[in-house]
């Protein structure tokens, strides 16, 4: 099954930009709003789209992973009514790197794993594989959350980009979003 | 950079089909001729298209990479008049492992690239991931080797089938081919 998906900044969707900031790098323009779309949309006709796939874990262990599913949140939840997309690239040197390289990188040094543990199930996320299709980013990270969480994933963002991993991004930005009232 | 291949099997192209063999399943039918294209083909006017893209490596560790990079030959060598096009696809088991557990099959129990180290560098070989694709196939992985490393490149596919990370191989076929004389 193809788990491609298309996020569509443009005139429509359920998701209102609420803002986009800069993190490292030019951030893409603002849209009114963001679809989100099944599927590899070959043509994009709005102001810009980026495509990523879910797909296997690349790092985690079966100890991590065991965890990650007793305490995850799906995505959808009535009460998530803020979203995150925030688009991420890693540079030459972190892809040179084998897999036990970045596998320690990940975690043993940088807990990536360990600290979006302590944020679950309130912020829920999810990730996009977008460099295999020669996407301009390597990432699509999403993320969902009710508005009394929002201090505490700015906090979890915080976190993560004081790592050693985050000395490998090169490009990334954040574009908040509201869903739209339905 | 997109880096998928198409594998079109039809009337046209610079190999040509000695024998599609079946190993677990059913073999796709065979075609007078297959040809490798850069870039997605959207639409297959031929027999058959497979996808795949090349990408990081996902279980090599630095040591193996330095080896495998030591000893590995180039696509392309003019006496590599002989390939193989052999797509492989894993069990849904295989892909509810986490990370930890495909390592350690691949690898520690299975020494899958510690085999295919010894028959580097005259049995050339590139990888191409179909899964995220939607493909009917996990992989795509492709071989060039001379007529006189034929019987080499049989026993690698032996033993390689023997380990128990093939156990999780549910469907896979050969295609042999023999280049064209130009």
């Amino acid at each position: 099954m193809d788990s491609t998906h298309t996020f569509v900044a443009g005139d429509r969707g359920p998701w209102i930009t609420e803002r986009v900031t800069p993190v490292t790098g030019e951030p893409y323009v603002s849209a009114p709003r963001l679809d989100v779309i099944e599927g590899n949309l070959a043509h994009c006709d709005s102001l810009w789209c980026l495509r990523g796939f879910r797909s296997n874990l690349r790092y985690t262990t079966t100890a991590e992973h065991a965890k990650l599913l007793e305490k995850s949140a799906g995505l959808g939840r009535p009460e998530a009514t803020l979203a995150a997309l925030i688009p991420i690239r890693k540079n030459d040197a972190w892809w040179a790197l084998a897999q036990d390289q970045r596998r320690a990188l990940f975690e043993e040094t940088s807990r990536h794993t360990s600290i979006g543990l302590e944020y679950l199930p309130n912020i829920a996320r999810r990730l996009y594989h977008s460099r295999d299709l020669g996407e301009p980013f390597d990432f699509l990270t999403w993320f969902e959350y009710a508005p009394q969480h929002e201090a505490a994933f700015d906090e979890l963002l915080v976190r993560l980009r004081r790592t050693q991993e985050w000395t490998y991004v090169d490009r990334e930005f954040e574009l908040r979003l509201r869903r739209a009232e339905s």
